[in-house]
Protein backbone atom coordinates (compact mmCIF):
# COMPACT_ATOMS: atom_id res chain seq x y z
CA UNK A 1 0.00 0.00 0.00
CA UNK A 2 2.23 2.30 1.09
CA UNK A 3 5.74 3.22 -0.18
CA UNK A 4 7.18 4.54 3.17
CA UNK A 5 5.79 5.03 6.38
CA UNK A 6 7.06 7.59 9.12
CA UNK A 7 6.52 6.92 12.53
CA UNK A 8 7.61 9.90 14.87
CA UNK A 9 10.27 10.67 12.01
CA UNK A 10 11.66 7.54 11.62
CA UNK A 11 10.85 4.47 8.80
CA UNK A 12 8.31 2.09 10.25
CA UNK A 13 7.32 -1.27 8.73
CA UNK A 14 4.13 -3.62 8.68
CA UNK A 15 2.00 0.24 9.02
CA UNK A 16 -0.13 -1.97 6.72
CA UNK A 17 -1.36 -4.47 8.95
CA UNK A 18 -2.35 -2.35 11.81
CA UNK A 19 -3.79 0.83 9.17
CA UNK A 20 -7.25 -0.03 9.57
CA UNK A 21 -7.47 -0.78 13.32
CA UNK A 22 -5.46 2.79 13.95
CA UNK A 23 -6.79 4.89 10.94
CA UNK A 24 -10.89 3.87 11.46
CA UNK A 25 -10.86 1.56 15.22
CA UNK A 26 -12.11 -0.90 12.39
CA UNK A 27 -12.36 -3.10 15.57
CA UNK A 28 -12.80 -4.56 18.64
CA UNK A 29 -11.29 -5.50 22.09
CA UNK A 30 -11.61 -7.38 25.14
CA UNK A 31 -9.57 -6.35 28.31
CA UNK A 32 -9.60 -10.22 30.17
CA UNK A 33 -8.52 -10.66 34.11
CA UNK A 34 -6.01 -13.30 34.43
CA UNK A 35 -6.01 -14.67 38.46
CA UNK A 36 -3.69 -17.99 38.80
CA UNK A 37 -2.64 -18.15 35.52
CA UNK A 38 -6.27 -18.82 33.88
CA UNK A 39 -8.51 -16.05 32.62
CA UNK A 40 -12.15 -15.31 34.06
CA UNK A 41 -15.02 -15.22 31.87
CA UNK A 42 -13.18 -16.70 28.92
CA UNK A 43 -16.57 -17.89 26.97
CA UNK A 44 -17.94 -14.58 27.54
CA UNK A 45 -15.23 -12.81 26.44
CA UNK A 46 -14.64 -14.93 22.97
CA UNK A 47 -19.00 -14.87 22.63
CA UNK A 48 -18.88 -11.23 23.09
CA UNK A 49 -16.04 -10.88 20.59
CA UNK A 50 -17.88 -13.34 17.94
CA UNK A 51 -20.91 -11.04 18.35
CA UNK A 52 -19.03 -7.84 16.95
CA UNK A 53 -17.21 -9.23 14.64
CA UNK A 54 -20.69 -10.16 13.37
CA UNK A 55 -22.42 -6.85 13.50
CA UNK A 56 -19.23 -5.46 11.87
CA UNK A 57 -18.91 -8.14 8.97
CA UNK A 58 -15.56 -9.67 9.78
CA UNK A 59 -14.45 -12.77 10.73
CA UNK A 60 -14.04 -14.07 14.35
CA UNK A 61 -10.31 -15.15 15.04
CA UNK A 62 -10.26 -19.04 15.41
CA UNK A 63 -11.14 -20.17 18.91
CA UNK A 64 -8.53 -23.18 19.22
CA UNK A 65 -5.85 -20.13 18.29
CA UNK A 66 -6.69 -17.64 20.69
CA UNK A 67 -7.22 -20.30 23.76
CA UNK A 68 -3.40 -21.68 22.93
CA UNK A 69 -1.75 -17.58 22.69
CA UNK A 70 -4.01 -16.67 25.83
CA UNK A 71 -2.35 -20.04 27.62
CA UNK A 72 1.09 -18.72 26.75
CA UNK A 73 0.61 -15.02 27.83
CA UNK A 74 -1.46 -16.38 30.94
CA UNK A 75 1.07 -18.47 31.79
CA UNK A 76 4.10 -15.95 31.67
CA UNK A 77 1.83 -13.62 33.95
CA UNK A 78 -0.50 -15.71 36.41
CA UNK A 79 -1.75 -12.50 38.04
CA UNK A 80 -2.10 -9.75 35.03
CA UNK A 81 -4.30 -7.95 32.69
CA UNK A 82 -4.79 -9.76 29.18
CA UNK A 83 -5.89 -7.43 26.61
CA UNK A 84 -6.89 -8.80 23.31
CA UNK A 85 -7.55 -6.21 19.80
CA UNK A 86 -8.50 -7.51 16.41
CA UNK A 87 -9.06 -5.66 13.43
CA UNK A 88 -10.15 -5.50 10.16
CA UNK A 89 -7.49 -6.39 7.26
CA UNK A 90 -8.06 -4.52 4.27
CA UNK A 91 -6.08 -4.04 0.89
CA UNK A 92 -6.69 -0.75 -0.09
CA UNK A 93 -7.44 2.52 1.57
CA UNK A 94 -10.42 4.53 2.74
CA UNK A 95 -13.80 3.57 4.33
CA UNK A 96 -14.73 0.80 2.06
CA UNK A 97 -13.63 -2.70 2.88
CA UNK A 98 -14.04 -4.44 -0.23
CA UNK A 99 -16.16 -6.64 2.41
CA UNK A 100 -13.11 -7.65 3.47
CA UNK A 101 -14.06 -10.21 6.69
CA UNK A 102 -10.30 -11.00 7.65
CA UNK A 103 -9.02 -9.72 10.65
CA UNK A 104 -5.75 -9.25 12.29
CA UNK A 105 -5.46 -10.16 15.83
CA UNK A 106 -2.93 -8.90 19.01
CA UNK A 107 -2.46 -9.94 22.33
CA UNK A 108 -0.91 -7.64 25.35
CA UNK A 109 -0.81 -7.48 28.57
CA UNK A 110 -0.62 -4.96 31.49
CA UNK A 111 0.25 -5.81 35.69
CA UNK A 112 -3.19 -5.72 37.70
CA UNK A 113 -4.20 -2.17 39.09
CA UNK A 114 -3.88 -2.14 42.66
CA UNK A 115 -7.67 -3.46 44.42
CA UNK A 116 -9.69 -0.87 45.22
CA UNK A 117 -9.02 0.38 48.87
CA UNK A 118 -12.69 1.61 49.75
CA UNK A 119 -15.99 1.90 47.74
CA UNK A 120 -16.28 3.86 45.34
CA UNK A 121 -17.10 7.88 44.89
CA UNK A 122 -17.99 8.51 41.73
CA UNK A 123 -19.23 11.75 40.20
CA UNK A 124 -21.49 12.81 37.00
CA UNK A 125 -19.49 13.06 33.77
CA UNK A 126 -21.01 16.48 31.70
CA UNK A 127 -19.86 14.29 28.19
CA UNK A 128 -23.30 12.69 26.82
CA UNK A 129 -22.17 9.35 24.98
CA UNK A 130 -24.37 9.24 21.65
CA UNK A 131 -26.84 6.96 20.82
CA UNK A 132 -25.74 4.97 18.03
CA UNK A 133 -27.97 1.66 18.01
CA UNK A 134 -25.40 0.07 15.58
CA UNK A 135 -22.46 0.11 17.90
CA UNK A 136 -24.27 -0.49 21.00
CA UNK A 137 -23.38 -3.32 23.37
CA UNK A 138 -20.04 -3.88 21.61
CA UNK A 139 -16.71 -3.48 22.72
CA UNK A 140 -15.13 -1.65 19.28
CA UNK A 141 -12.39 0.28 18.96
CA UNK A 142 -14.38 3.64 19.05
CA UNK A 143 -13.21 4.88 22.78
CA UNK A 144 -12.74 8.41 22.46
CA UNK A 145 -16.22 9.52 24.24
CA UNK A 146 -14.87 6.94 27.19
CA UNK A 147 -11.30 9.00 27.19
CA UNK A 148 -12.89 12.56 27.07
CA UNK A 149 -15.41 11.84 29.82
CA UNK A 150 -12.20 10.39 31.94
CA UNK A 151 -10.58 13.10 31.83
CA UNK A 152 -13.31 15.75 33.61
CA UNK A 153 -11.45 15.00 36.15
CA UNK A 154 -8.18 14.13 37.53
CA UNK A 155 -6.82 13.49 41.25
CA UNK A 156 -8.06 11.12 44.11
CA UNK A 157 -11.20 13.29 44.62
CA UNK A 158 -13.12 10.76 42.29
CA UNK A 159 -12.91 6.98 41.38
CA UNK A 160 -15.12 6.69 38.13
CA UNK A 161 -17.23 8.38 36.62
CA UNK A 162 -20.99 8.00 35.80
CA UNK A 163 -22.24 8.05 32.01
CA UNK A 164 -25.84 9.54 30.67
CA UNK A 165 -26.79 9.24 27.15
CA UNK A 166 -28.13 12.22 24.53
CA UNK A 167 -31.34 11.35 25.91
CA UNK A 168 -30.25 11.63 29.77
CA UNK A 169 -30.40 7.95 30.28
CA UNK A 170 -28.09 5.91 32.53
CA UNK A 171 -25.25 4.57 30.38
CA UNK A 172 -23.01 3.32 32.78
CA UNK A 173 -19.69 4.32 34.13
CA UNK A 174 -16.31 5.17 32.12
CA UNK A 175 -14.87 1.99 32.43
CA UNK A 176 -17.91 -0.39 33.83
CA UNK A 177 -21.70 -1.12 33.81
CA UNK A 178 -23.64 0.09 36.31
CA UNK A 179 -26.24 -1.88 38.59
CA UNK A 180 -29.02 -0.35 41.11
CA UNK A 181 -31.31 -1.25 43.50
CA UNK A 182 -34.33 0.88 42.89
CA UNK A 183 -37.04 0.53 44.48
CA UNK A 184 -35.93 -3.23 46.13
CA UNK A 185 -35.00 -4.61 43.01
CA UNK A 186 -31.78 -5.03 41.31
CA UNK A 187 -31.72 -2.91 38.19
CA UNK A 188 -28.92 -2.48 35.13
CA UNK A 189 -29.34 0.37 31.82
CA UNK A 190 -30.60 -1.29 28.71
CA UNK A 191 -27.78 -0.99 26.24
CA UNK A 192 -29.89 -0.82 22.75
CA UNK A 193 -28.91 2.77 22.21
CA UNK A 194 -24.93 2.92 23.41
CA UNK A 195 -22.71 1.61 25.96
CA UNK A 196 -20.55 -1.82 26.26
CA UNK A 197 -22.40 -4.69 27.19
CA UNK A 198 -19.84 -6.15 30.05
CA UNK A 199 -18.81 -9.58 30.29
CA UNK A 200 -19.34 -9.21 33.94
CA UNK A 201 -22.81 -7.93 33.80
CA UNK A 202 -23.52 -10.83 31.26
CA UNK A 203 -22.26 -13.45 34.17
CA UNK A 204 -24.71 -11.61 36.55
CA UNK A 205 -27.94 -11.23 34.16
CA UNK A 206 -27.05 -15.28 33.03
CA UNK A 207 -26.82 -16.19 37.54
CA UNK A 208 -30.40 -14.31 38.11
CA UNK A 209 -32.99 -13.73 35.90
CA UNK A 210 -34.68 -11.47 37.92
CA UNK A 211 -32.26 -8.48 37.63
CA UNK A 212 -34.47 -5.91 35.60
CA UNK A 213 -32.58 -4.39 31.99
CA UNK A 214 -34.53 -1.10 31.90
CA UNK A 215 -34.37 2.85 30.55
CA UNK A 216 -33.11 4.11 34.16
CA UNK A 217 -32.62 7.61 34.43
CA UNK A 218 -30.47 10.07 36.86
CA UNK A 219 -33.02 11.08 39.14
CA UNK A 220 -33.47 6.55 39.14
CA UNK A 221 -30.07 6.62 40.35
CA UNK A 222 -29.84 9.32 43.22
CA UNK A 223 -32.75 7.80 45.10
CA UNK A 224 -31.23 4.51 44.20
CA UNK A 225 -30.55 2.38 48.16
CA UNK A 226 -27.48 0.79 46.38
CA UNK A 227 -25.10 1.25 43.62
CA UNK A 228 -22.23 -0.47 41.83
CA UNK A 229 -20.21 -1.14 38.83
CA UNK A 230 -18.77 -4.20 37.22
CA UNK A 231 -15.77 -4.42 34.76
CA UNK A 232 -13.97 -8.04 33.99
CA UNK A 233 -10.70 -6.93 35.55
CA UNK A 234 -12.27 -5.63 39.28
CA UNK A 235 -15.24 -7.35 39.20
CA UNK A 236 -18.27 -5.32 41.43
CA UNK A 237 -17.03 -2.05 43.03
CA UNK A 238 -19.46 -1.14 45.42
CA UNK A 239 -20.08 2.76 45.72
CA UNK A 240 -20.19 4.70 48.55
CA UNK A 241 -20.98 8.28 47.35
CA UNK A 242 -22.21 9.88 44.22
CA UNK A 243 -21.11 13.38 44.11
CA UNK A 244 -22.29 14.54 47.93
CA UNK A 245 -24.69 12.13 48.32
CA UNK A 246 -23.41 9.18 50.41
CA UNK A 247 -24.48 5.37 49.61
CA UNK A 248 -24.84 2.71 51.65
CA UNK A 249 -23.08 -0.76 50.63
CA UNK A 250 -25.95 -2.79 51.07
CA UNK A 251 -27.25 -6.29 51.38
CA UNK A 252 -28.04 -6.90 47.40
CA UNK A 253 -23.87 -5.93 46.81
CA UNK A 254 -22.81 -7.76 49.94
CA UNK A 255 -24.50 -11.07 48.23
CA UNK A 256 -23.13 -10.04 44.67
CA UNK A 257 -19.69 -9.72 46.29
CA UNK A 258 -19.79 -13.27 48.07
CA UNK A 259 -21.25 -14.97 44.59
CA UNK A 260 -18.63 -13.76 42.60
CA UNK A 261 -16.00 -14.46 45.39
CA UNK A 262 -16.97 -17.72 45.44
CA UNK A 263 -17.35 -18.25 41.48
CA UNK A 264 -13.43 -16.64 41.46
CA UNK A 265 -14.46 -13.63 40.17
CA UNK A 266 -13.00 -11.16 42.16
CA UNK A 267 -10.35 -10.68 45.19
CA UNK A 268 -11.99 -7.74 46.77
CA UNK A 269 -9.88 -8.26 50.13
CA UNK A 270 -10.27 -5.22 52.05
CA UNK A 271 -12.99 -3.64 49.66
CA UNK A 272 -15.38 -3.93 52.44
CA UNK A 273 -14.28 -2.32 55.45
CA UNK B 1 3.56 -1.55 29.41
CA UNK B 2 3.80 -4.86 28.67
CA UNK B 3 6.11 -7.55 28.62
CA UNK B 4 5.23 -9.15 25.44
CA UNK B 5 2.92 -7.97 22.40
CA UNK B 6 1.74 -10.97 19.88
CA UNK B 7 0.63 -9.58 16.59
CA UNK B 8 -0.88 -12.50 14.31
CA UNK B 9 1.25 -15.06 16.67
CA UNK B 10 4.41 -13.22 15.91
CA UNK B 11 6.34 -10.98 18.92
CA UNK B 12 5.49 -7.54 17.89
CA UNK B 13 7.82 -4.44 19.37
CA UNK B 14 6.64 -0.75 19.36
CA UNK B 15 2.75 -1.72 20.20
CA UNK B 16 3.07 0.66 23.22
CA UNK B 17 3.84 3.40 21.12
CA UNK B 18 0.69 3.02 18.64
CA UNK B 19 -1.43 1.64 21.92
CA UNK B 20 -3.59 4.69 22.99
CA UNK B 21 -4.42 5.27 18.81
CA UNK B 22 -5.33 2.05 18.05
CA UNK B 23 -7.31 0.39 21.39
CA UNK B 24 -9.51 3.92 21.76
CA UNK B 25 -8.99 5.96 18.59
CA UNK B 26 -7.58 8.47 20.95
CA UNK B 27 -6.30 10.84 17.79
CA UNK B 28 -7.03 12.81 14.53
CA UNK B 29 -5.74 12.46 11.08
CA UNK B 30 -5.47 14.26 7.39
CA UNK B 31 -5.96 13.03 4.63
CA UNK B 32 -3.95 15.12 1.69
CA UNK B 33 -3.58 15.49 -1.71
CA UNK B 34 -0.34 16.02 -3.61
CA UNK B 35 -0.27 17.43 -6.91
CA UNK B 36 3.08 18.29 -8.49
CA UNK B 37 4.73 17.91 -5.44
CA UNK B 38 3.08 20.42 -3.13
CA UNK B 39 0.14 19.35 -0.85
CA UNK B 40 -2.93 21.51 -1.53
CA UNK B 41 -4.77 23.66 1.24
CA UNK B 42 -1.90 22.67 3.67
CA UNK B 43 -2.89 25.51 5.96
CA UNK B 44 -6.69 24.36 6.11
CA UNK B 45 -5.15 20.64 7.25
CA UNK B 46 -2.92 21.97 10.03
CA UNK B 47 -5.34 24.53 11.39
CA UNK B 48 -7.87 21.37 11.53
CA UNK B 49 -5.21 19.27 13.13
CA UNK B 50 -4.41 22.09 15.52
CA UNK B 51 -8.16 22.34 16.11
CA UNK B 52 -8.49 18.59 17.15
CA UNK B 53 -5.71 18.42 19.01
CA UNK B 54 -6.96 21.34 21.51
CA UNK B 55 -10.82 19.60 21.44
CA UNK B 56 -8.93 16.51 21.98
CA UNK B 57 -6.44 17.83 25.19
CA UNK B 58 -2.97 16.88 23.64
CA UNK B 59 -0.54 18.84 21.47
CA UNK B 60 -0.36 19.86 17.90
CA UNK B 61 2.45 18.84 16.07
CA UNK B 62 5.30 21.26 15.34
CA UNK B 63 4.69 22.70 12.29
CA UNK B 64 7.93 22.95 10.76
CA UNK B 65 8.40 19.66 11.84
CA UNK B 66 5.70 18.53 9.72
CA UNK B 67 6.23 20.33 7.08
CA UNK B 68 9.70 18.89 6.61
CA UNK B 69 8.67 15.46 6.71
CA UNK B 70 5.39 16.85 4.26
CA UNK B 71 8.29 17.72 1.57
CA UNK B 72 10.13 14.52 2.25
CA UNK B 73 7.09 12.67 0.86
CA UNK B 74 5.69 14.48 -1.29
CA UNK B 75 8.74 14.67 -3.61
CA UNK B 76 9.03 10.90 -3.77
CA UNK B 77 5.29 10.65 -4.57
CA UNK B 78 4.57 14.10 -6.58
CA UNK B 79 1.23 13.02 -7.66
CA UNK B 80 -0.28 11.03 -4.37
CA UNK B 81 -2.47 10.89 -1.20
CA UNK B 82 -0.55 11.42 2.03
CA UNK B 83 -2.05 10.47 5.38
CA UNK B 84 -0.76 12.03 8.29
CA UNK B 85 -2.75 10.48 11.81
CA UNK B 86 -1.47 11.42 15.77
CA UNK B 87 -2.44 10.09 18.35
CA UNK B 88 -1.83 10.59 21.99
CA UNK B 89 1.08 8.74 23.90
CA UNK B 90 0.82 7.49 27.41
CA UNK B 91 2.31 5.52 29.72
CA UNK B 92 -0.58 3.70 31.75
CA UNK B 93 -3.39 1.74 30.19
CA UNK B 94 -6.80 2.60 30.36
CA UNK B 95 -9.48 5.47 29.52
CA UNK B 96 -7.46 7.79 31.90
CA UNK B 97 -4.88 9.53 29.63
CA UNK B 98 -3.42 11.15 32.97
CA UNK B 99 -3.71 14.37 31.29
CA UNK B 100 -0.90 13.69 28.93
CA UNK B 101 -0.81 16.17 25.72
CA UNK B 102 2.29 13.76 24.14
CA UNK B 103 1.60 12.91 20.83
CA UNK B 104 2.81 10.00 18.32
CA UNK B 105 2.88 11.46 14.78
CA UNK B 106 2.25 8.97 11.70
CA UNK B 107 2.87 9.54 7.66
CA UNK B 108 1.69 7.62 5.01
CA UNK B 109 0.90 7.90 1.47
CA UNK B 110 -1.16 6.08 -1.25
CA UNK B 111 -1.33 6.40 -5.02
CA UNK B 112 -4.08 8.92 -5.87
CA UNK B 113 -7.77 7.26 -6.76
CA UNK B 114 -8.36 6.96 -10.22
CA UNK B 115 -10.42 10.52 -10.82
CA UNK B 116 -14.36 10.29 -11.73
CA UNK B 117 -15.15 9.35 -15.17
CA UNK B 118 -18.55 10.75 -14.60
CA UNK B 119 -20.77 12.82 -12.23
CA UNK B 120 -21.59 10.72 -9.25
CA UNK B 121 -24.60 8.12 -8.62
CA UNK B 122 -25.50 8.81 -4.51
CA UNK B 123 -27.98 6.79 -2.45
CA UNK B 124 -28.91 7.35 0.88
CA UNK B 125 -27.17 5.07 3.86
CA UNK B 126 -29.20 3.61 6.33
CA UNK B 127 -26.98 4.60 9.39
CA UNK B 128 -27.98 7.35 11.05
CA UNK B 129 -24.92 9.29 12.06
CA UNK B 130 -25.05 9.59 16.03
CA UNK B 131 -25.21 13.40 17.33
CA UNK B 132 -22.14 13.74 19.77
CA UNK B 133 -21.01 17.81 20.10
CA UNK B 134 -18.27 17.21 21.79
CA UNK B 135 -16.36 14.88 18.60
CA UNK B 136 -18.46 16.93 15.74
CA UNK B 137 -15.84 18.71 13.28
CA UNK B 138 -12.95 16.76 14.17
CA UNK B 139 -11.31 14.22 11.95
CA UNK B 140 -10.96 11.74 14.63
CA UNK B 141 -9.61 8.15 14.09
CA UNK B 142 -13.18 7.16 15.81
CA UNK B 143 -14.76 6.33 12.17
CA UNK B 144 -16.62 3.09 12.47
CA UNK B 145 -19.86 5.01 11.34
CA UNK B 146 -18.60 5.83 7.66
CA UNK B 147 -17.03 2.23 7.48
CA UNK B 148 -20.80 0.67 8.21
CA UNK B 149 -21.90 3.19 6.03
CA UNK B 150 -19.65 2.49 3.63
CA UNK B 151 -20.22 -1.32 3.56
CA UNK B 152 -24.17 -1.10 2.55
CA UNK B 153 -23.08 -1.13 -0.58
CA UNK B 154 -20.92 -2.96 -3.46
CA UNK B 155 -20.36 -2.90 -6.63
CA UNK B 156 -20.45 0.21 -9.17
CA UNK B 157 -24.21 0.87 -9.11
CA UNK B 158 -23.55 3.75 -6.25
CA UNK B 159 -20.85 5.90 -5.64
CA UNK B 160 -21.31 7.56 -2.54
CA UNK B 161 -23.45 7.25 -0.29
CA UNK B 162 -25.47 10.48 1.65
CA UNK B 163 -25.78 10.63 5.99
CA UNK B 164 -28.58 11.37 7.69
CA UNK B 165 -27.89 12.12 11.61
CA UNK B 166 -30.07 10.77 14.45
CA UNK B 167 -32.41 13.82 13.66
CA UNK B 168 -32.87 13.31 10.51
CA UNK B 169 -30.48 16.59 9.06
CA UNK B 170 -28.18 15.83 6.60
CA UNK B 171 -24.32 15.26 7.41
CA UNK B 172 -22.78 14.50 4.37
CA UNK B 173 -21.71 12.18 2.06
CA UNK B 174 -19.28 9.00 3.80
CA UNK B 175 -16.18 10.61 2.84
CA UNK B 176 -17.00 14.29 2.11
CA UNK B 177 -19.25 17.17 2.76
CA UNK B 178 -22.03 18.15 0.89
CA UNK B 179 -23.24 20.96 -0.52
CA UNK B 180 -26.82 21.62 -2.44
CA UNK B 181 -28.64 24.74 -4.50
CA UNK B 182 -31.69 24.51 -2.42
CA UNK B 183 -34.34 27.77 -3.46
CA UNK B 184 -31.56 28.85 -5.68
CA UNK B 185 -28.90 29.34 -2.69
CA UNK B 186 -25.57 27.44 -2.17
CA UNK B 187 -25.86 25.81 1.07
CA UNK B 188 -24.07 23.22 3.00
CA UNK B 189 -25.04 21.46 6.49
CA UNK B 190 -24.09 22.68 9.97
CA UNK B 191 -21.72 20.65 11.77
CA UNK B 192 -22.05 21.39 15.28
CA UNK B 193 -23.99 18.05 15.95
CA UNK B 194 -21.80 15.76 13.95
CA UNK B 195 -19.75 15.38 10.81
CA UNK B 196 -16.34 16.19 9.91
CA UNK B 197 -15.44 19.90 8.44
CA UNK B 198 -13.86 19.34 5.83
CA UNK B 199 -10.34 21.52 4.26
CA UNK B 200 -12.21 21.84 0.77
CA UNK B 201 -15.39 22.74 2.39
CA UNK B 202 -13.38 25.58 4.76
CA UNK B 203 -11.40 27.08 1.76
CA UNK B 204 -15.08 27.36 -0.20
CA UNK B 205 -16.71 28.96 2.97
CA UNK B 206 -13.73 31.62 2.81
CA UNK B 207 -13.98 32.13 -0.12
CA UNK B 208 -17.54 32.73 -0.49
CA UNK B 209 -19.38 34.00 2.73
CA UNK B 210 -22.89 33.98 1.32
CA UNK B 211 -22.67 30.04 1.47
CA UNK B 212 -25.60 29.13 3.89
CA UNK B 213 -24.58 27.02 7.16
CA UNK B 214 -27.94 25.48 8.12
CA UNK B 215 -29.80 22.13 8.84
CA UNK B 216 -30.32 20.73 6.25
CA UNK B 217 -32.97 17.70 5.63
CA UNK B 218 -33.51 14.67 3.06
CA UNK B 219 -36.60 16.45 1.78
CA UNK B 220 -34.59 19.79 0.86
CA UNK B 221 -31.75 17.41 -0.61
CA UNK B 222 -34.48 16.04 -3.14
CA UNK B 223 -35.79 19.41 -4.47
CA UNK B 224 -31.99 21.17 -4.29
CA UNK B 225 -31.77 21.68 -8.00
CA UNK B 226 -27.84 20.80 -7.69
CA UNK B 227 -25.50 18.71 -5.34
CA UNK B 228 -22.08 18.15 -5.22
CA UNK B 229 -19.82 16.10 -2.81
CA UNK B 230 -16.07 17.58 -1.23
CA UNK B 231 -13.18 16.62 -0.24
CA UNK B 232 -9.74 17.37 -0.10
CA UNK B 233 -8.56 14.42 -2.22
CA UNK B 234 -10.96 14.31 -4.90
CA UNK B 235 -12.16 18.63 -4.46
CA UNK B 236 -15.91 19.02 -6.20
CA UNK B 237 -17.41 15.68 -6.91
CA UNK B 238 -21.01 16.46 -8.58
CA UNK B 239 -23.85 14.38 -8.33
CA UNK B 240 -25.82 13.19 -11.40
CA UNK B 241 -28.62 11.06 -9.31
CA UNK B 242 -29.75 10.63 -6.18
CA UNK B 243 -31.20 7.12 -6.12
CA UNK B 244 -33.51 7.51 -9.09
CA UNK B 245 -33.55 11.02 -9.36
CA UNK B 246 -32.26 12.34 -11.88
CA UNK B 247 -29.81 15.75 -10.76
CA UNK B 248 -28.46 18.42 -13.15
CA UNK B 249 -24.53 19.33 -12.89
CA UNK B 250 -25.81 23.21 -12.83
CA UNK B 251 -24.51 26.57 -13.21
CA UNK B 252 -23.31 26.68 -9.43
CA UNK B 253 -21.63 23.61 -9.61
CA UNK B 254 -19.56 24.74 -12.72
CA UNK B 255 -18.73 27.99 -11.62
CA UNK B 256 -17.48 26.04 -8.46
CA UNK B 257 -15.60 23.23 -10.59
CA UNK B 258 -14.04 26.65 -12.61
CA UNK B 259 -12.71 28.08 -9.07
CA UNK B 260 -11.19 25.03 -7.71
CA UNK B 261 -9.56 24.56 -11.20
CA UNK B 262 -8.00 28.41 -10.98
CA UNK B 263 -6.96 27.84 -7.44
CA UNK B 264 -5.40 24.53 -8.94
CA UNK B 265 -7.69 22.59 -6.46
CA UNK B 266 -8.88 19.54 -8.39
CA UNK B 267 -7.77 17.77 -11.74
CA UNK B 268 -11.00 16.82 -12.80
CA UNK B 269 -10.31 15.91 -16.75
CA UNK B 270 -12.92 14.48 -18.45
CA UNK B 271 -15.47 14.44 -15.23
CA UNK B 272 -18.07 17.17 -16.92
CA UNK B 273 -19.15 15.82 -20.48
Amino acid sequence: LSPVTLLDGKEFAGFDRIHRGLAYGDGLFETMRVSAGSVALWPHHVARLANGCARLGMDSPDEMLLASERDRLAEEQAESVLKLLVWRDAKSWGYDSAASRAIHRCWTSAALPPPDEAPLRVRWCDLRVARQPRLAGIKSLNRLEQVLARAEWSGSEWDEGLLLDGAGHVVGATAGNVFAVIDGSLVTPALDECGVAGVFRGWMLEADGSIGIRAILRADIERASEVFVTNAVRGIRPIAAIEDRPVAVGPVTRTWLARARRAGLISCAGLIP
